[in-house]
């Protein structure tokens, strides 16, 4: 526990709550178009469309593509199903980049800016630098660096992406640690020789959430969210 | 002006006064071993061995290399000049790390952190990850997100650097202001589209400094310091 000198965070539902952030953007933005629909169930479909779309992409039937486009992709294949046609590039755009507005969970801010205090602390997502960036900025994110998916150009769990970020640090896996909402991720660090922290999202999916919301490997540190891990991590 | 999202900064001599760092470090280091020596000549010859360096990997004499392996063999070659040797990994490992613990000029902490409330801002540098990270963290320097090297696996004034810096941000190079000490790297960003910053550090390389004491080409600002940056953007 004492070697770790830097916590690398998954960002979609682990530092941020997308589902209820896209529900609420795209309710603003069709309320004012007079366009009604489920956007919880939207975001829900949106977010089903995600590893699937990296999925093509890993397995070679799309070159490298960053998570703004894969985004994008689904996006267009989903609107005429809520009844939404016509939109010019530009609302395209602005929509895909809900994505970048994301809201944080409540303790994530405080959370971050203690363990910012004793550790490196940054994303290790599969969204690209410029989402992240802007994601950072919108909601007072203190990253000291940020691991975008094209510095590895690989999509976690890939293990290219845990072990490259630590050598960019120039630091072992096992003096970094690996902190998520989601088990999957965690166990792919692991493996790689990373620590790990776990602090569940019970509502990430909304009510009826029934995975990830306990921890089910060995992980270095089990939380309640980012402030208890600060507590727990000394910070 | 308006356009200008981001502003990236070189870090040696822009951000952080290397010269009076490594003399300060390498005087203590040395007093306390009973060494004499002209510790501001020395800072002098290590980074006058900076530039030959980057250039046999450019020239491909070396394959891809980071500037703490390349610090590190200008500083193994330089000992014994110094009378200094019998040195082990650990104590040349230390040494070689005086360049993440490098002192900011006065203005440069609250300029960026004004900079930082209406700009994406970062170091765009040939250090690498680590070696900026770990100077942000010791000098309380705020980036957004840190572009090292190894990101393009490039070094300045290559193109890739500045372009690959741009492309990450989602942003077109006129959207990015290059903000340096040095002319040379931002005709290499002007020549690329990017906006351009300059502010002289007229002790950079001590009281005989002739170069870089004054703007050579047609910036986009012109400024006293980081502060006075801060000021012509709006920040």
């Amino acid at each position: 526990m004492h070697d770790v000198k830097a916590i690398l965070f998954d960002t979609f539902g682990t530092v941020t709550d997308w589902r209820t952030s896209v529900a609420a953007e795209m309710t603003v933005w069709a309320d004012a178009r007079g366009i009604s629909g489920d956007w919880l169930a939207f975001a829900d479909d949106w977010r089903s469309r995600y590893h699937p779309s990296m999925d093509r992409v890993r397995r070679g039937e799309l070159p490298w593509t960053i998570l703004d486009v894969l985004h994008r992709a689904s996006l267009e294949a989903m609107l005429p199903e809520y009844g939404i046609s016509g939109l010019n590039d530009a609302e395209l755009d602005h929509l895909t980049k809900i994505w970048h507005r994301l809201h944080p969970w409540p303790d994530s801010v405080a959370g971050l800016t203690r363990l910012k205090r004793h550790y490196i602390i940054g994303p290790m997502s599969n969204g690209n630098v410029a989402l992240l960036v802007n994601m950072a900025k919108h909601s007072g994110l203190p990253w000291d660096m940020v691991f975008g998916s094209e510095i590895s150009r690989h999509f976690k769990p890939d293990p290219e992406v845990y072990l490259g970020a630590c050598t960019m640090l120039g630091l072992k896996p096992g003096q970094v640690m690996m902190a998520a909402a989601h088990n999957y991720d965690l166990k792919a660090a692991q493996a790689l020789g990373l620590k790990t922290a776990f602090f569940a999202r019970p509502s990430e999916y909304g009510p009826k959430q029934t995975k990830d919301i306990a921890p089910t490997g060995d992980w270095t540190v089990v939380a309640r969210d980012i402030e208890d891990l600060a507590t727990q991590m000394g910070a």
